[in-house]
């Protein structure tokens, strides 16, 4: 059996968000299993001097909101431009990281749902509450998640996870590594198809 | 009639030679045509506070490098690695905006052969000589070439040019513009061609 592939993210990249609405369904048609790794852009872009993409030029930023709806829409998904972006999604990580021990395909839902409020509903996913609201509804615990979250365990793990995505040459959001190749941004899906498919190009 | 769709490049730039390949052909089958501006990054980059897309942390830099490779599998072009790279493209940009005040179809197999000398044969495209070269090679006199690139009305040219791509909003290579809508990057393919085939979606 293959090695699963690893899908980089922060909750705040639309990019991810529409990665993750694809990235399950198309390791399936290849038999394949994914291992989702939400990071902190932050520490990522402070540790190797990059930027936003949409940072800097008033033109590179306004082609960007474009961009991103313009890319949801190819991929016919829906999208609306968050009124507060990027955010700070620590709390959303570190409930996914806590729920994937407790249930791996709850915190698949759970990870979808937070993309969704986000980049759908325009909720504030920084807020802890919105998070353990979201969980709620799809049946988690949310008092266990508020003291997971606290927990030294799980704020070690989001730590832990960024080191090892940046060991792994991981830059932005989203990035796939498939069998040791790696895959910059939405844009990379049908050449992340074609490696699935061929085993390589 | 339909206006003409802008294609805005870099000589040096690898998504822009993928994209030169590509974007004739394309327009072709939708009943358009192209417009090619080749501009300076550098001007460009020092205008909007942009930097190379391979410039930064090694991790970036490493990743693009691959990435332009696979790219140009992904579309079936011929991609050697340039030892010199990225250089600076003024004398071809200026060649090519003389040959094409003589010749519209002989300045676009110029540009064509310049991106393929530098790409493909790894060329020193910086070179005046080179360019020239390139340029006898497909028929153009050498010598008033020579003059021409020297020429006040043709080094304006080329700051005009990019003047008025910083003003389209252009901020790399390659930018594509379609009645008014932005595409950048050569992994935009897929979206342009949408976009020709609906008229916007």
């Amino acid at each position: 059996m293959s090695a699963p592939i690893d899908f980089y993210f922060d909750f705040s990249s639309p990019y991810g968000y529409l990665m993750a609405e694809k990235i399950d369904a198309l390791a399936a048609q290849y038999g394949r299993q994914v291992k989702w790794h939400p990071i902190l852009l932050g520490v990522i872009f402070q540790a190797t001097g990059s930027r936003p993409p949409a940072d800097g030029t008033s033109s590179k930023a306004a082609y960007m909101l474009r961009d991103f709806a313009r890319s949801a829409r190819h991929l016919g998904l829906p999208y609306n431009p968050p009124s507060r972006f990027p955010l700070p999604t620590q709390n959303a990580a570190r409930a996914y990281y806590w729920l994937e021990g407790e249930d791996c395909a709850l915190a698949r839902r759970f990870a979808l749902a937070v993309y969704r409020a986000f980049f759908v509903d325009d909720l504030d996913i920084s807020a802890p509450e919105t998070v353990f609201e979201i969980a709620g509804q799809i049946g988690v615990d949310r008092d266990k998640l508020a003291a997971a979250v606290q927990s030294p365990e799980i704020k070690a793990r989001l730590k832990d996870e960024c080191a090892a995505a940046l060991q792994a040459g991981v830059f932005g959001s989203p990035h796939v590594i498939i069998d040791g190749e790696p895959f910059f941004g939405a844009d990379r899906l049908p050449q992340i198809e074609r490696w699935l498919a061929t085993g390589g190009f």
